[in-house]
């Protein structure tokens, strides 16, 4: 099948194009960078020192004889955008081009109207250039959990049957998202919703869990294949965050109670549920979804699971809860759907001790890369302005020597 | 009460804006005059006159001694807007400053585009520019019925409680928008119930109805007053469109069956809607939404009241039915609660006969305005380009003479 990855430079993007790849798909990527130009802006880098994509898809290509096609650009370009459809003529479109941090999204003005308008208008555009020209193309796009919130009853998947006073009707579930980046996943959903019943467009949206690890069969083939591993307070996702710290020596960082409680799962599931949602493409018309993730656990669980493999490991590990700086309940009924994706075949890989094992492993091999100033949160959802330190304290540290020393 | 009404050179905002200010509060108008420039775009014009916005605050304050402030520019530049709060400092900012038309949103990918970006932007800006400067302001955004779509269980206001697998909560009321700029407005609710949640804002969302009429006492006092009276396909509201078709003879042109049932309210109870709103505000935190409208009519139930009243003053009125240029059912459930308002006070104009009786009035006397090509739908939901005529068939005819001469 001849499938594109828009963000395939990104964490879940890299794992997946190299996956279906492998599987016998011809893969093209799109991407314009802005992932790696956002750790310019932030100061940070991800713990895994990765390659320029165009090194990456060499090496693919020296390894396995298998070619992935490359199209540099910005998908909000709608000349951009339709001019890859028309030529790539893509069977199925796997969309992770969006900004997909909440804290990132939660800065202030600027960035909040940046993550909206930059996902909006992104997916606006492939809905309109599917319709334009390639109208049968399947479209799987990346929503997330989180744009159901925290709501006291159960979550199902994408609709609800609701009876009210004697009557009934099937509904798209109540959302509630909880920052400015999850709203605008929320926005996409319904622009998809919409895109479907009128243009008879075919669409897969698949509100993904947290994702955690970094290894998949792949991008193990090769060191210059290495994936990313986010340990920041911006993009690192909570259990890869935990295992940085472990790593090092500095205490987990839980906000609030711990009580939060989330979908995860491993990004080697994440890849098998693109190719399920690929092989299995919703009807003319179906604006489909499905909650993708595989285990609920809280924070505290999950700091917990990481204290007791990391000290099984040697490592000393202690538990700190600071403020949350999150606008969120902290302890809260949590039940959600997931059982379409292993109906089609998903078999999950749980989390394991062995898994938090290799990733705190990962961590402590690459531990000089860890910036610590970078796990505190700095992003606060009480604030519309919040002033990010330009650089780390490391750095800091060696901008105020270099400029003692200038005073010499 | 220092009220700013944001798109006050608009159809709805104009009349708010003079009834707010000859309720004795202190009203300033921001506007940046797209509405008129939307009318050159699309070659249609108001069937009423209506004069430059600064004519018209000199002749208010002629007539009443009452000043209306005029702040010239776009909510979607912030540093504009930012400095307009900071120097207004309003208790109150009424939110009529979007992209409203459903067909507009339609007509291909530029406009749809252009739709949501303008008034997803200008809400956040709004929602920002409140919360770092002027945090008690109550914000009173117009949201719109067609958010909630043609569910087939009672539309409640806002939020519904839902009893599922022996749990219970009271959640958003599922949304099921018809149009890129309906979606726009379910973009914007989400946006705003998350900042009062964060940030405890105070908002009402007022999902108005179909607005008809034109005429208020306030707009009434002096011709320079006189409000739009749009009946073109794009900007034109159902009602008004049938009673200029009526006055000029041209059958009513009903969409489909016709069964398409939606609220409608009076432009005089709009305005009512607003102040009792202002005078009401929203507690610190809360997202409190109303719906505004006064009596549920199918479209054909109202191209019947028209043609039996223009019969009744002597004119020839007949119904056509044409294909429907939308997506939406034609026949439907439609039962929503309007009560919130009635409590707080509102005393409903009902549409009578002789209102619109005084409608059809209007257009005969303005009949030497209306371009009839303007009443055939010309934007398809099923296309994503739709080709409007640059022009009206009259202009047109005028241009092709003007080209025979020019061959002479």
């Amino acid at each position: 099948m001849k499938i594109a990855v828009l963000g395939g430079d990104g964490y879940c993007g890299w794992a997946t194009a190299l996956y279906l790849s492998n599987k016998g798909h011809s893969v093209a990527i799109v991407d314009n960078y802005v992932r790696r130009l956002w750790d310019h802006e932030l100061g940070v880098q991800t713990l895994t020192p990765i390659r320029p994509l165009s090194e990456r898809l060499t090496v693919w290509h020296q390894l396995t004889g298998k070619a992935i096609d490359l199209f540099v650009g910005d998908i909000t370009d709608y000349d951009f955008l339709s001019s890859f459809i028309r030529s790539f003529e893509p069977e199925a479109v796997v969309h992770f081009a969006e900004q997909r941090s909440a804290p990132y999204s939660m800065i202030d003005h600027k960035h909040a109207v940046s993550t909206q308008v930059n996902n909006v208008v992104g997916t606006l555009n492939l809905l309109f250039a599917i319709r334009e020209l390639q109208p049968d193309c399947h479209l799987v796009k990346l929503g997330t959990m989180g744009e159901y919130g925290t709501p006291n009853i159960d979550i199902e998947e994408g609709y609800i049957t609701i009876e009210h006073n004697g009557r009934k009707d099937t509904l798209p579930f109540p959302k509630q998202p909880g920052s400015f980046y999850h709203l605008s996943k929320v926005h996409d959903s319904h622009n998809i919703m919409f895109a479907c019943k009128i243009w008879g467009l075919r669409a897969t949206d698949l509100n993904q869990g947290v994702v955690y690890g970094t290894v998949t069969d792949d991008v193990m083939m090769d060191e210059a294949l290495i994936n990313r591993f986010d340990y920041d307070e911006v993009f690192g996702t909570v259990l890869n965050r935990f295992c940085a710290q472990a790593a090092i020596g500095v205490p987990l960082l839980v906000y609030g109670k711990g009580g939060q409680t989330r979908g995860f799962l491993d990004i080697r599931d994440t890849v098998r549920c693109i190719e399920i949602a690929c092989n299995n493409p919703a009807g003319g018309g179906e604006f489909r979804v499905f909650n993708q993730f595989t285990e609920q656990f809280s924070v505290l669980q999950l700091a917990e699971i990481v204290k007791s493999v990391g000290e099984q490991m040697g490592l000393q590990v202690e538990i700190d809860h600071i403020p949350d700086p999150r606008v969120e309940a902290e302890s809260h009924y949590y039940n959600a759907k997931h059982s379409s994706l292993v109906k089609l075949g998903l078999e999950p890989h749980l989390l394991s001790h062995s898994l938090v094992d290799s990733l705190i492993n990962i961590a402590v091999r690459y531990q000089d890369r860890i910036d610590p100033a970078m796990f505190e949160p700095q992003v606060n959802w009480r604030h519309a302005r919040n002033q990010r330190r330009a650089g780390s304290s490391r750095k800091q540290q060696l901008l105020t020597k270099e400029a003692v020393s200038g005073a010499d």
